[in-house]
């Protein structure tokens, strides 16, 4: 950990003017604002995150947002449902002595007028609304498509426009992502790079449960059988990685096989499974290069993602 | 003008990293970084822009960015003959005393693989390439369509984008937008507001010749003839002013076809002539509230823009 005082009881901030004062406030002071951004429910995964923002070089202000964002929900999506714990996810950072503060607003949007239930359902996110609501998105044209914008086509929309939106409220040096959301990392460095925010991007190593499991908020809404069944998925892909290592030049489609059959058997229904580059995301048909495996399925109402990389040099 | 010393000779800055170190100096000295985004050849209102720019309180850094953004043209338009003078724009801002810095990137994108010239025909702008290059673009999803957004689908979205990358690359305090190009100035306070910049636009009025053309960089390219027939356009938009004005409740589709006519008989070619709400640009019937009328019209190869607000309350 840096070299900062112990962060104690963060500081909670809610306004947006307030939040971007803090932050300036500490880089006048000579810190590095480093940003972990979260929508809550805060897990070991988000805590390694918040470690890893600690472990900047040099004196560091670590900032964590709480927001669930609805503009990355399409409206027959999770949000009504997505979990939330405020205290707990205070009591948590608390714990760390490593976040100095959390910025945790009631909306970031500007919304325009309501609409009908109907239309509201018919919108393309949960954001969406009308009059001189908000109207400004941010799309990564390559990389939002394939993988989870398969199926999700408005959540990397979403997302980058969030996380633009955080950038510039919170001003940090550096963002915190964890690499369970890999298509998002890849997504957000991209969306940095083309549009020029001095902001550096940090990619952070999956956590998992000790039996395999990948964190996500979204575990408590297994049911035990399903948690069961849902370690197909880290098990299927640490299998599918020791196969690409002992045999050169594995066919990523005997690899997919075999992955979607071991969920299908736990019981799971497969979204995607898929080879692809580590920075492009495009398709590999041979594991001879670089390249990452991702998954998700779903095990009862839950959608879960999880992936593994293959260092194999091209 | 502010109180900041003489500016003189503006210092020139080719690269991103010089450029934010600069602002960031400038602004560690509790000077306001004022940014003037242009695209060179630069006319009288430019540098009214300059002079709005130096008038903003306390002690300002003016920057002046000049840079031909490639991706608000279609391969169709004409990025290659817009106008250029670089030494004679560095000789202007020199001799208004007030600019600090000219920020003259050679490029602001990331550039892809290159594609053959029949397909960068086919592109939708003159950025767009293909391989791992520039992908990331902002659209302003209502203020973008109508006006020039009918005949120049890419034109705003490659203008909100450059814009944010400038500001990113700058991080202005303040930001001049003229308002001959009206419906980008409104876009940019949209976009400013929906994704939080941290950055005041202020909207610079008209600047015109002597006999009421719209300063422009594309004026040069009229022919004299020419130059004598567009200065229909805001002949007939003051005359449509006064009408409003004289008689409450018109018809904007009377107005219209009075505009229409005024510039065909003077043998333009008429784009769009259109009357709507000063924020939110949707059209109105009637000029019952504060309205902006729009004109694009062609006169010879060149495309010329201008407008006039009616301040009517509603």
């Amino acid at each position: 950990m840096a070299a900062a005082a112990p962060a104690g009881e963060p500081e909670v901030i809610r306004d947006k003017a307030a939040m971007r004062a803090w932050s300036r406030r500490q880089r006048a002071e000579g810190k590095t604002v480093v940003l972990v951004p979260t929508m809550g429910f805060l897990h070991e995964g988000h805590l390694s995150l918040v470690s890893a923002a600690a472990a900047v070089p040099g004196p560091v202000a670590v900032v964590v947002s709480i927001y669930v964002n609805p503009s990355q929900f399409a409206p027959t999506e999770d949000l009504a449902t997505y979990p939330s714990d405020l205290a707990g996810d205070l009591r948590k950072l608390a714990s760390t002595g490593a976040v100095h503060a959390v910025f945790n607003p009631p909306d970031l949007y500007h919304r325009g007028a309501a609409v009908s239930a109907r239309r509201a359902a018919e919108a393309p996110s949960c954001l969406d609304a009308g009059g001189d609501g908000h109207e400004t998105w941010i799309r990564v044209e390559r990389l939002e498509k394939g993988l989870c914008g398969a199926s999700r086509p408005v959540f990397f929309r979403g997302v980058a426009t969030v996380v633009a939106k955080l950038f510039n409220v919170v001003e940090p040096d550096v963002a915190m992502f964890g690499k369970k959301d890999y298509q998002q990392w890849r997504l957000i460095c991209r969306m940095v790079r083309d549009l020029d925010f001095a902001v550096e991007i940090v990619g952070s190593e999956i956590v998992r449960e000790a039996d395999g499991l990948a964190m996500s908020s979204r575990n408590v809404r297994l049911s035990p059988e399903e948690r069961e069944k849902a370690l197909s998925i880290s098990r299927s892909l640490v299998n599918a990685r020791t196969a690409a290592l002992n045999n050169s030049n594995s066919a990523s489609e005997h690899i997919k096989d075999q992955i979607v059959q071991t969920l299908t058997e736990a019981g799971g229904r497969v979204d995607y499974v898929e080879t692809v580059e580590q920075e492009s995301l495009v398709p590999v048909e041979t594991i001879d290069r670089p390249v990452v495996i991702c998954v998700a399925a779903w095990f009862g109402k839950v959608r879960l993602i999880d992936n593994i990389e293959i260092h194999i040099q091209s």
